[in-house]
């Protein structure tokens, strides 16, 4: 029977990072990757395959786990052992030292929706022959319908607006991404959105999608009905835990794998790690929904370093849940809680937006505005949020307010760091807009 | 005699910040800001001026100043009384409770540099009126020599060369850019600008400009001779403290204001800010030649918070050197030590570094190559310097670790970081550089 030191089940960027993480930290053990597609897409890179880049173009490749010679097995995985610390796969069966769990999400079917079988309703799966089916039946149609205006609705709506089809988005909050960005900050996009031609539908929640075997149209609660060729349904992504839950371990109530900070599940010698585990908020340290790849990459460096033994500083705690997105020239970033979900979860919070230019002067060329929000505790001044609204530089700039977050730094603190500008690149110094988001929260204290 | 709570000497970013951040902490408190300069030029955005904007455009608005009701006074402070507490200026007297110097800098002039005082030789002088008379002498003139390759020797260069000028880029270190960016970082930016098409002059120092009442070439210590028709220096700048001197400040041994943590000078109610004042380096604890905005405003905003109240945590732990510039597409940012002056130093230091493209997948248009390098204390991991060169991005990624280096992060912290990343935006989770950086050093470790 063939066998391995560590055996990671799931191919996408967790079980990726799992098993490369693995071999930096224990470069003599052997490591088997076992994945059910033949190629891997870059998750967050699918909404672009619409219109930007083909699907071919959108591959994770297998140099890394090559060349830290990581075997790779594309096969389904039947059944787990974990008494006899086996699994088995077609036609064989493989023994394991160390098991990881890194099989991801599927998107979510809302079982509320009337007409989601219909032909025509498609999901936005991370697989290369179910795009390429979805794709292939998206052509030529006209009307698209998108049903969730999170960012993978937002961004499919945008690209497929790019391909001259005519898109609908339906959300049913007042705004899109409303549970990334607050009001103050979404406001922008909802507008932008919509001047780039596609029928932003805020505040309206489906009642059905109608039709015959086909979608026809997908019709509203407050009455209307909308023509459809195409519906897409983006309301988020569930774990991937039936084959977890086979072999025995614990399940939490969100329908996701239990694990301690280490990334260990309930049973021994069985991590999990990505989507398919349990999450828990950094700030308000409940349980979470929030699936992104900054927090499965980071529990799976965690997996990978404490694989064989547990080594300090490694503990998981929690999610601060930071995105960011770009539509046309204009990016979108967030990180911690947003105000209102801060007010909802009584936090006693200030928050400071202050807006300028990314280039200094303003005058140069190439300059876009720049908008940051922070929010921070009223008595501690810690930030527990922030958001970033700008040119490209914003993808960063969330980093910095997550590295902020991850370590706890206040408001007066952040006032006087010393910040890296130059006229081409950034703000001044003088306006650098995270620094003035801190000064208005400090002079509300 | 007129009076005020508080006097701000110096017009640029240090005394605005400190000017307008004493009026968030001390919203009651009258401010006057006294300045030489009828406009007050962006200081990094100067080399720009050369081609890419004009002087004009390149003017510090005064909108910040007068929105916080903070006075300004266009002239020249004659002698400062500072048992009396007060200064005059032409024509009056004007009474202080608060004093700040915010003077800045000017060039350096090499003492010993043979035929620096013929026409034609200029500095970078941060004042409208020279920079305008430099201009319309360069104006139509063919041959320009820089003389030293810093930031500013290069982004003149490079500007100037855009104007068609023939520049000849001369430094007496191996690399442009050398006290700044490890030669593994910078060996590109040498190539680079060549290839724009500068001739760079590298490990060469000059002996002498030649000619007669004006400038006709530099001679080097090699023996070579360059003919030039307009000579720039760009060897540095020194402290202005002559003001501050004649009021009895201490000054120390590298010619700058003695202050303290609190930014406060040897002489009650006298502060000092920025270029002007004594820098020592954050991890080093030795006295720095530094001037930055960074540092400058960051001192600005530590005196402005603590003008009449030392307030917690306001101590100004030393200059971490960050910086970022960019020639053409290319970005470049440094951040506390390079690999190299740590070992000068004798830091016991290992370094890692990594590059991969700034999108994800590489295949997106507009991808850059990003490269990053992190140096670390062997012993404890702590991050204690960073280089980064790439797209426009790099000039907020150099932010994340200066941020880092103030926070005292460890390649073990940043390893398990939750990084936010998106396909157009950044570098894919799975190879995101400063994490991949930090885990070469771990594996070194």
């Amino acid at each position: 029977m063939k066998s391995y030191d560590v055996i990671v089940i799931g191919g996408g960027p967790a079980g990726i990072i799992t098993a490369m993480t693995s071999k930096t930290y224990y470069p003599d053990k052997s490591v088997l990757l076992i994945r059910r597609e033949k190629n891997v897409l870059v998750p967050c890179g699918i909404p672009y395959t619409m219109s930007t880049i083909t699907i071919e173009k959108n591959y994770i490749p297998d140099a890394g786990l090559s060349g830290k010679s990581i075997d790779i097995l594309v096969t389904e995985v039947m059944s787990i052992d974990s008494n006899a610390k086996k699994i088995s796969v077609k036609d064989e069966e493989i023994k394991y030292d160390r098991l990881v769990f890194a099989t991801g999400s599927r998107p979510l079917e809302p079982s509320w929706l009337k007409g989601k079988e219909k032909k025509n309703v498609f999901y936005i799966e991370k697989s290369e022959d179910y795009l390429n089916a979805m794709k292939s039946e998206i052509t030529g149609k006209k009307k698209i319908v998108i049903i969730g205006a999170g960012f993978i609705g937002v961004e499919v709506a945008d690209e497929l607006n790019k391909e001259k089809h005519s898109v609908t988005l339906i959300e049913k909050l007042p705004h899109v991404l409303a549970l990334a960005i607050d009001h103050d900050f979404s406001c922008n996009l909802d507008e932008k959105l919509k001047s780039r031609g596609i029928n932003l539908m805020l505040g309206e929640s489906v009642k059905e999608i109608a039709g015959g075997d086909k979608v026809k149209s997908v019709i509203l609660e407050s009455g209307k009905s909308i023509d459809a060729d195409i519906v897409i349904i983006a309301v988020g992504y569930s774990p991937n835990t039936a084959l977890a839950k086979s072999s025995g371990v614990l399940v939490g109530v969100k329908g996701a794998i239990w694990v301690d900070e280490y990334m260990r599940t309930s049973v021994k010698d069985i991590f999990a790690v990505g989507d398919c585990s349990e999450k828990k908020s950094f700030i308000t340290r409940k349980l979470s929904n929030i699936m992104l790849a900054s927090t499965a990459t980071s529990e799976a460096r965690i997996a990978g370093a404490n694989l064989f033994k547990l080594q300090v500083l490694r503990t998981f705690t929690g999610t601060i849940g930071i995105f960011s997105t770009r539509v046309g020239e204009s990016a979108l970033g967030s990180a911690g809680l947003t105000e209102s979900q801060a007010v909802e979860e009584n936090f006693d919070v200030i928050s400071g937006t202050f807006e300028t230019k990314d280039r200094h002067p303003g005058t140069l060329p190439d300059s876009s505005t720049i908008k940051v929000k922070l929010i921070a505790s009223r008595l501690s001044g810690i930030i527990i949020g922030g958001q970033v609204s700008g040119g490209e530089s914003a993808g960063e700039m969330i980093n910095i307010i997550g590295l902020m977050i991850q370590k706890k730094v206040s408001v007066h603190e952040l006032m006087i760091m010393q910040i890296g500008t130059h006229p081409l690149l950034t703000a001044a110094p003088t306006v650098y807009p995270l620094v003035k988001a801190a000064e208005q929260i400090i002079s509300k204290l």
